[in-house]
Order: C-alpha cells, then structure tokens, then sequence
C-alpha cells in the first residue's frame, strides 16, 4: 500500500506564477566565475561537482586568464559568454566581488551564489561591502544566495545541480534542507547521504543578505518535490514574518529545526519579573512553538527526526506497539515512548490470541511484544502483521537485535513487507554495528527509518506525534477585544508629561482598565488622613502600598501593608510605611480594597530585541520568582495560545482544583492574557509590565488584578513612543 | 605525557587471595559441552571463537557421538576428558543440564557457563530446573555464570578467552563490561569493537542464578585490568549490597550503568504522599545517586560514556574550552555544555594575547574558540597547546567540521599530538562521516574519545564532572543517634494490641518523640469540654484535628480548624467537626497548640519492595502533593545524603531565605531526615510513614513537626512484626 509520508504532497500553485528564487533552483545556465584549475580549491571542486552530478544546463567557467578548465571552454568574464546565463556562482577574491556582479547584473544574470566570505561576518568594511552588493543585487533584480555561503543544490531530476564544493550529492527525495552554517553543511549532506535522507533541495544561506530562511520557507511551501523543511539556524533575520509562514506552512509541511541559542542570557538588566525570565531561548521555544515548528534538541535528532519524518506517515494517534527479539530493548523503548508522553497500548484480546497462536510457547504476547530470540523473517512479518491490524495501535516500533542464527536481511525484508501492506507508522530498529547493515539498508529501500538505539526511535515517534497535535489544531486568528484605546493612550500620555518612565498606579490602573482587565479599585492617599478618608469610602478592610518613584518592588522594602481592619491599624501601618520606606522618599500611599485570597497569578510582558513583545504568564508569588514556573509566547497571543500557556504550568493542578476545590475561571484567566497581547501590541511603547497578583477566583466576574507596574521604553531610545499600531 | 585515565588503576589485591571468580574468567582448560560440527550453531560458534582468538588454555569439545569437532578430539562426556577440567561451557539441550552440571561437580570442574534457556525466565518447571542446578553448583562449590547466557570473555593475553557465540571480540582494555541481557550482549560487543572501547572482560550474565552484577563488581574491584565498570541491568538482585559495594568501589574505579526502569508505576495503591510520589525509576535514580554510579539515560549515552572514562583522566574541575573551525558546532557545544552544568571558562588576557598571534585574522579568541574553516593541524596543534595552558580550563572539546581543503587525519594527528603532551582531559568532536574516519583512527590511536556530534561529547564530559563530585565527596557513616528505642516499641505494640495498623496521633508522638523528632504539643479530646480543658492547658491559640480510624487525609473531609483564639471559637469549630465529619464516625479530636507559621515541610517514607525503606524530603503543600518536588534517598541516609536531599529541591531558595529573609536551621531539617533514616531502619514493621508538616524556621530550636502519620505493615504479611534491627 502505498501511503503518504509525514512530508504530505503539498499542491503545487506555482503553474503560472513565476518564482523568482527558480533563478538560483533552476537555472538553465550557470557561470562559475572563479573557476581554477587547480584540483582541491572551492573554484576547481565547484565546477567540477557540476559537471560530476550531471548538471542538466550548460556550465561556463569564468577566469581571467585561463581559455579551459576541466575541459570546458573559459571566459575572461560574464560579459564575454555569448549565450545567457541564468545563474553565477562567484568565488573569486572577496575585493574582486562588487564589479563581478555589476557585470552579472548588465549581462542579465537573474541569481547569484556568492561563496567568498569577507562581507558581514567579519565586520568593518566587511558590512558596506556588504550592503554595496545588496545594493547593486536590487538594482538589477537579482537574487542573492550568501556571500560567505558554501552552495546550493537540487536533486531534481532535470535540474540536477551541485553547485557546492561538498564532494557528497545527496540522494532525491523530500527534504528541503537549510543550513546557516557552511561549515555544517558538509557534515549535513554527509549525513544525508549516510541515513539515506532524501534531499530535494539544499541551500547553505550563509550571511543571509537576501535569500534567507524565510524566503527559502515560502518558496520551499510552493514547491511540489519539498515535502519536508529542515533547518539549522543561529540567528533568525525577521521573527514576526517567520511566525506568520511557518505557522502557515507546517500545517501542510513539516519544519523542523535545530536552533543554536544562549543558555545564559548574560547579565541582561531586567528589572521586572518577566524580564528577568525571559532568555532568547525562550522565545526561540515560544517562537516554534507557536508556529508548529518541530525544535530538535541536538544535530543528531534533527537528523533523527529527518529520517522518520521523510519516510513514514505521521501517525493518527499516540499508541505505540513495540515488537522486539529482545526483552532489554523492549523495555528501554517502553520506558523511552512513555516518559515521551506516548501511550503503551493494550493490546486487543483478539490479537494476543492471534499471536499467541502464531509465536513461539516463551514469547510474550503483552505490549512490547517479545518474539524472543529464535525469531525470523517469517515470524516477524506474520507478528508484525497481526499487531498493525490491532485497532488500538497507531503505530509500531520493530527492533530487531542479531543473533547469530538469524538473518538480519532476511527479518528487515520480512517487516518491510509487512510494513508496505499497512497504512500505519512503523520505525525500525536494527541494533549492533556489524550484520545489520544488509537489513538497515533493506528498511531504507522501503522507506523504513532504521535507528541504531531503541530510544531514537521514540523520540522521532513523539516528534511525530506532537507534529500530529499542531496540524490538528485549528488555526485561529488573534481575537481583537473592544478597547478604549484613547483612555489608555492618556494615562500614558501623561506620564510622559512629567517624564516618568514608571506609570503610577493609577496610570495603571487607567491603562489596565481602558484594556478590559479589571484592577481593584483604590484611592491614592497623601497622609494618613486621607488614606484613612479613602478607606471609609472603598470599605474596609484595606491595604496600603507605598507609592513612590523610588520604589520598584514594594514589599522587599516594607512597603506594603494588608487587611487593615480599622483606622487604628491603618494609621499604625502608614506610619511604619513611612519609617520604612523614608518620608521623604514617598508620595503617599495607594488605598485598596482587601480581596478576598483568589489563586495569586502573574501576566507580564518583556521585549525580546528580536522578537518583540514576549507574553508571560505564571502562577504568583514563588512560583514564578523561585520556581520558575512560567509560560511565554510572542505576541500577538491566540486564544489556542492562551490556553496552553495556563495548560503548560507545572502548577496547574493548582487552577484547576486539588482536593476537591473548584477550579478557577480559566475563560476570564486567558481573556486577561489575550487583552494583555492587545494592549502591547497596540502601545509598543510600553517596555514591560507586569499584572501581578492577577487574581483567579472559580466565579469569572470576581478574578480582578490587585496590582500592576507598566514601564515605558525611553523616549529617545526609538522612535516608536506615542506611535501605534492600531 | 601519560596521564591516567577516569578508569584508575586499582590496587592490584588478589595476590594470595584465591578468587573463586577465576575458575570462570581464568581457566586453564575449558570443556565444551555441546559442542556441534554444524556451524551456525551455538555449540560449533563457541568452540569456533575459542580457538580462533587464540585461547591460551586447552579446549575440549564434547558431544554424545562426534569423535571429532573443528579438527579437535571430541568426548562423549565431560568424565572422559583424561585431563583437569577447570571451566564447562555448557550448550546442552535444556533438560540434559543437570545432568551435565552434576558431571561437572564429579569431575572437578570449578566454573560452569550455562549458555542454555529454558529455566527461572520461562516460570513454572523452569523455575525447579533453576534451583536443581544451583543445589549442584552449591553442592560441589562450583561458580555458575547464567543460565540463559551468552558467555565471557576475558581478553587478557595470557588467557584470550572468547567463550561466547558473538562473531566480535572487543580489543583489550579497562572496561569490565556486564549485561543482563543475552541479545545486547552481541551489540554491545560490536560497539566495543566500532568505537575502539577496550574491554578487559565481558559477562552476559543472563539470569544471574549465581554469578550477578555485585559478584561481578566485587570481582572486578580487585582487578588490576579492570578499571571501569559498565553495566546494562534490567533488574536489581540485593539492592542493599549493591548500595555497599558500590559506595566503595565508586571510589576508584567509575561505574557506568543504564538500567531499564519503569516509567509508570501502574496503579499502585498507595495511600501516604510518600508512597505515591516514589516510583521504581525514583529508587534506581536515589541507589546510583547514593552510590556514585552514572547513570546513562539511553544505550547510546552508555557507549559515549564508557568512551569518555576509559580514554581521558576525569576533569579537575568544571571549566571547559571549545575549539572549534566553525561556529555553529561551537555555540551548539556552549549551549550543550552550559544546560549540563560545565562551566564555559573565561580565558585569560595572556591565552587570548596568545591566540591572537597564531590564528587569522578573522578567527574569534574568546571561548569557543573559533579558528575559523581555514585552520589546519598547524593551527589546531598551537591553538590547542595555547587553551591547555590556561590555567582557567580544567578540559577541552576540539571540534573538527572537515573543510574540503584540510586533511582530518592530519589535523587529528595535531590534536592527538598536543593532549599527549598535557594532563588535562581532551574530548574529540569529528563531525561527518565521510572524509573524518583517517581522524577518528588517529584520535583513538592515542586515547582521545571522537564523538560525532558536539552534544555528545558536552553530554560525556558532564557525566565526568559529575563523577569528580563523587569521589571528592568524603565516605561517610550513617550516624546513630540516641534514641529511645523501647518507648518507640511500646507506642507501636498499643496499637497492634487493638489491631489497629495505622497510628493514633498520641502514639505517633510517642514514636517521633522517642526518636528525637520534636512534635507540637497536644492532648486528645473527646468532648467540646474536655477540648477547652486542653486549650486552656496549652495556650491559645489552638487547632482542632478530627481523630478518627476512617479518616486518613484529614483536611479533605473538613476535619481540621486552625487559629482558634477562645472557648467560643473552639467550641464552634468542635461541632463543625463533628457535623462534616459524622459524630460516629469521630473518635474526638487532638487539640494541638498553634505553632507560627515556618517553611512548610515533609519528612516521609515508603517501603520498595526491593529497596526497602525510601526516605522523602520535600516542600509542604502544594510542592509536594501538585509539583512533586521531592528528593528520595535509601535508607540508611547519611548527613551528606541529607544535605544534598534538601539542596536539591526546586524550591530550595525558599528554604535558603527569598528576598532577603533569612534561611532556615539547614541543620535541623537534615538531622530529622537521619533520625526518619535510622527510625524505619530500626522498626521495619513501619509500612510508611509521612511528617507533615514539619515546620522549619531559622532558629534551629523553633523546628517542629506538627503532624505526622505512620502506618504499619499488616501482621500476617510477614514476619517482620515487632521484631526490630537494634
């Protein structure tokens, strides 16, 4: 049976609309302008990998002096071929780089593939010359894979075009394959080669001064060959246009990626909680995240999941079959699929019937299926056969460890057999070096992943399976609430005014409610009289917070004061507020009205450098200042989103009810988040905030924010202050 | 320079002392019993691998008729042989072994490796087989390796013994290598083989009848060879002695271990938080933390490790240099490296000064240090020599991606060359399998582990660092405190004279008092009078807690009141009591003095069935019973077991004092972790037992358990009751 890989066909819709980037991908005729004579230099390895892999055009080297390379007749230059030429490779010196392509731009050359390094990378002058050749690609309207890049390649039959200095061509097959890093990209199409991963395209993008990820993922969405995105990045260019096309492109085409990040974000001053919590790693998490973006956590898995993805359907669901000759592997797969959040299935009493009549007297016939060791081809196929049938399982791991008496060819055939005539996920796993290659090699030939350790393969299954959830998810627009967008551009507006970075409370409270998110009310009091004043009119009990420009975090210097009962208390708490804090160092204090205790929550909101505003939210007090148990995603927030930031804490159980309590409203909970994202969105000159205590009561209309810090960017920090985005 | 390995030498102590293990491993004469002439078989493939890696000793094969196998004398029984038999490797049909065995015990044989299955893993006769052949073995004071095995191997010139059926033998080395499992065993061997891991000896020791895992260490302890023990376990015979032997041998020579666990615990009906909150996987985890044992998460991390240890000396400390020719692999490596804990040392004004002379233009001197794609074997030999210097780096990770213009086995050769000339531990990163493997040789060739993905290499080199830890923490005894014992014993025979298993309050206190575990003071009432009686007695304010036989979570059902300032209050809390709780269904209540309110914690224990007592820490509340913040340790602990229990918690900084408050008496908290330790130790007829809380403040004599539950083992399931381990 044949049946579609987890890299699903997409559609091809670029019939009629040209495709600007065929320039580099498809060339007719390609120039390699520094071509060289000499054996084992880039120039010499390039035009050769052309010729070598069978390029389908017509290759032209281009050298100052030289009248043949390899053969083929040179040009001193682009401008003397007589023919056209669709695409230059330049790899000559990096000063001789700006008039090579001014002569591509007037001979009509559409894409280059800058190899020379000596651009961005190295800084200085490297950036203007880099900018100059940006410059001059637009003028003529080219496009430019590099500089600093090691090639491109595709597969593609009547394409087949090496245009790199990797001595390996990869075999044909789904995988668009991006590497930042050039040095990584021979390791990458030696890999490729080695676990038989078929590449349909490959671009090492380098300084990414034109064709980047991005540009790479929209033309990789449109062509019918890629089937399945795979990319190593270090930096990405434009987050928020990444966001909107992966979150696009992976519900029709698995990405996957490996990102190389900071564990340590440095001595990054961030003076809110969120802040303070948010890594570049976290946002590179939220990031992918949130756009159904597959994150490997090493090179290895990403080529791990590479294997599985290009040549297995994802499966319908979480429950795995393993059938082993082997008990140990059995379980350390077991052990691997559930800590993965896979389910072992139970087995159907008809299969187990099934089997039993079929295996030998000692095997288990319980999931994992141990066909112990006299297993061969036939009982594998026939045990295999029987499981996949088994309406409880959606897929299957085989592993097979090689005994002497058995042939691994043969049992590698025997399930590849059984696999073809089945529509479900089957990994393999043929364990040991030596006498295994023969059925690695026969998986392979029938689109099999064969892994060489059991817990690879249920790590690419779970891949499999979280890639599953994403393309099940329904893809919802941002909501947008009803706001009184004026109300909260005044508070802002005034302090501003007084050249505060810092709102005050009741700037907060302003800007808050003008936002939908209720914040309980309060009287700012300058002495103790009118605080008590305020009190009598808001209802006791009361709480004092200190309010004073000086004071970032009120309850680390005493500046706090709760469930004040009567004047007495209040007046002994304002006056212990003032010996704390310094009288001359307060404005006065904030009045608020005691909640009752809700479950104590924090929404915030930092900004990432590149990727803009980061939405937090966490379970209060501790659990976010010493557990660290908090939720981020990039703005704008879905209500999906929303869901599975409160859905992901460790506390959950907290909202949702233990022992027997209620749980919170979750609606008026992620309504809050949502708001939040519209807030920043709207007002990108708030720098960061943070709702905290955000309280969280089991009726919606009691959850209220008791307290709130908003943070302006400094106004000669950018030109975004008082600008928004409505 | 020779620098030790993280595999040390041992002290050579087996001189003098015979070693009843050496009848297995060193024979001088081996009988094949079951020898076949049809190659492929078991019986002809052992007699095959004997001979063919050169046994040193005499090999006799038997067989009913055959008077000739592989060109050597057969016997039709081991009896015939005219010459000392010293080790049987047995093949026969399953229901011939006894018969053999008995043989053996006749002749005079003093090892037997049992290849045949059909005994304990098969259940029923299998089982009576298994102990029928132990009796014999015991009877004439034979060893026995297996059943159900694969055989030894001991590559020691002088013995060359390959008594297995596996077509590899690994090359000669420190690693004593074990595995439960008979089918690993071949690609264990094969991965020995592949990635030049030396082995010094290798078991498979199938169902451990006789010969486990702790006679293995033991053995290998005293072995000057062996200087690394590897071992795959599926399950765990005498955990205790386990813990023993390994404590001690840890110490000098490392232990790798991966151990096939169990991720759910199924639906194991545990009544206390303790017993719920410790699986199987928790027990392995504590034993190997308690031990020094690292522990491998998957098979493939074993082999990187073993590769790691038995090549390069442990770490100093944890400050690592990356070298690296591309920058991508370098920053992957940080990323690895950081998230495991290691340290990315700063280098020194003079190692960058240094640098900075040596390497291009273009290159980067901060660590990683990236030397850039055109780096050759000059470059990677000066640049490395520079790092080692650098009295910040306790070790490096050399990174090579092959540029297509430098030569890896050349560049190998310089890497090789310059850790030669350190004693800094050196871990090699080749990426790519075309092209790498003259480097990956070379570097073997001279004891530098090759990894091919950097992550791997970070993953090893942490698991070194971690096993530095280990041996520079001291060996410490259990202490004992005193204690009254017979107290203890008194409060627990009450309540086994009413039959009761679980424990009233009052004698719950008498036990953790008699053992040094201050409790809140409280009294039993069983009327509303005799509660203000008691109040009044201790001091208000007071709380209320329902007691009750049917009752064991007591705040679920509404039976505990807190604060309780007056008569008045206390009265209407008694009857809220009674109304949730049902009057009849109360026995009455404990008054108990309110005690202010510290860090909430949990003291507890659960038995394991194989693991005997576990012992609990964690955070009260929510932690413990919603985020599972808890530490286990096997009982016995010791003062640096507890020490690490309570640092190891997520919420650590809460007891250590957030935002300025201060840190709880550590002291306190750990030695009433001992006195639970030596408690469950002294009375086994505890089933489990939770304190909790037990409050923690700063003041070490303010500490105090406030509640606590014990609960003991049924009497007629063992025979455990009221005997106790003074």
């Amino acid at each position: 049976m044949t049946k579609p890989a987890a890299a699903e066909t997409g559609t091809d819709i670029r019939a009629g609309t040209p495709e600007p980037l065929d320039a580099i991908f498809r060339p007719r005729s390609i120039a390699v302008i520094g071509a060289s004579r000499r054996r084992g230099s880039i120039g010499y390895e390039i035009l050769h990998n052309l010729v070598e892999h069978d390029f389908q055009g017509v290759v032209f080297p281009v050298h100052p002096t030289a009248k043949v390379i390899h053969s083929i007749k040179a040009y001193p230059s682009v401008l003397e071929i007589p023919d056209p030429v669709d695409l230059a490779v330049v790899v000559v010196p990096y000063r001789h780089v700006l008039q090579v392509a001014e002569e591509c731009g007037r001979k009509g050359v559409r894409g280059l593939v800058v190899i020379t390094a000596g651009f961005r990378e190295v800084g200085g002058e490297g950036v203007a010359r880099e900018e100059a050749l940006l410059a001059i690609v637009h003028r003529y309207g080219m496009q430019l894979v590099g500089p600093n890049c090691m090639g491109v390649i595709n597969t593609e039959p009547e394409v087949s075009m090496n245009a790199t200095f990797a001595p390996t061509f990869p075999p044909p097959g789904p995988i668009g394959f991006m590497s930042q890093s050039g040095a990584l990209g021979v390791t990458i199409l030696d890999h490729a080669r080695e676990l038989g991963l078929g590449v349909s395209m490959f671009v090492s993008v380098g300084n990414k001064a034109d064709v980047s990820g991005n540009k790479m993922i929209d033309y990789w969405s449109r062509d019918p060959r890629t089937r399945l995105i795979v990319m190593y990045n270090e930096s990405f260019g434009d987050p928020r246009r990444f966001t909107r096309l992966a979150r696009r492109v992976t519900k029709e085409k698995p990405i996957l990626a490996v990102k190389a990040g900071r564990t340590r974000t440095g001595a990054k001053a961030a003076s809110s909680h969120t802040g303070a919590l948010a890594g570049m790693d976290v946002a590179v998490d939220a990031l992918f995240e949130q756009c159904g973006v597959i994150r490997a956590t090493t090179l290895e898995e990403l080529f791990d999941f590479a294997m599985a993805f290009s040549n297995q359907p994802v499966p319908r669901g979480d429950r795995v079959a393993i059938i082993t000759n082997a008990g140990g592997p059995g379980i350390l797969t077991a052990d691997a699929c559930e800590s993965l959040g896979l389910e072992i299935a139970s087995l159907t009493d008809e299969t187990r019937a099934r089997l039993r009549a079929e295996v030998a007297e000692e095997a288990s016939v319980q999931n994992p299926v141990d066909l112990i060791a006299s297993a061969d081809a036939a009982t594998y196929r026939v045990a295999l056969d029987i499981v996949l049938q088994d309406p409880n399982i959606d897929a299957a791991i085989a592993i097979f460890v090689p005994p002497v008496q058995v042939d691994a060819g043969a049992v590698a055939a025997g399930i590849a057999e059984t696999v073809d005539r089945h529509d479900k996920t089957v990994l393999g796993c043929l364990m040991g070096k030596k006498g295994v290659q023969l059925g690695v090699t026969e998986l392979k030939r029938h689109s099999i992943p064969a892994f060489m350790f059991p817990e690879s393969a249920a790590r690419a299954l779970a891949a499999m399976c979280r890639y599953r959830r994403w393309r099940e998810r329904p893809l919802v627009e941002p909501v947008r609430f009803e706001v009184d967008a004026e109300g909260a551009a005044q508070a802002i507006a005034s302090a501003r005014q007084d050249g505060r970075e810092q709102l005050s409370l009741a700037e907060v409270e302003e800007v808050l409610g003008a936002y939908g998110i209720p914040l309980a009310g309060s009287r700012f009091a300058a002495t103790a009289d009118a605080a008590v004043a305020a009190a009598e009119e808001l209802g006791w009990p009361v709480a004092l917070k200190v309010e004073s420009a000086a004071v970032v975090h009120k309850t680390d210097v005493g500046g706090v004061r709760l469930g004040l009962e009567d004047e007495d208390e209040l007046r002994a708490a304002f006056a212990a507020i003032e010996s704390a804090v310094g009288a001359g160092r307060m404005e006065g204090v904030r009045v608020q009205r005691m909640v009752e205790s809700g479950r104590e929550t924090v929404i915030g909101m930092t900004n990432d450098r590149l990727f803009g505003p980061l939405v937090m939210f966490g379970l209060g007090g501790i659990h976010v200042e010493v557990l660290g148990d908090v939720a981020f995603r990039i703005a704008p927030v879905s209500a999906i989103d929303a869901a599975e930031m409160v859905r992901s804490l460790r506390g959950y159980a907290l909202l949702a009810g233990v022992r027997g309590e209620r749980a919170v409203a979750f609606d008026a909970l992620e309504e809050a988040i949502l708001r939040v994202s519209q807030l920043v969105l709207e007002f990108p000159e708030i720098a960061e905030m943070d709702v905290n205590p955000f309280l969280a009561f089991p009726e919606r209309e009691r959850c209220v924010a008791v307290d709130g810090r908003i943070r302006l960017r400094p106004t000669d920090a950018n030109d975004l202050t008082g600008e928004r985005n409505a």
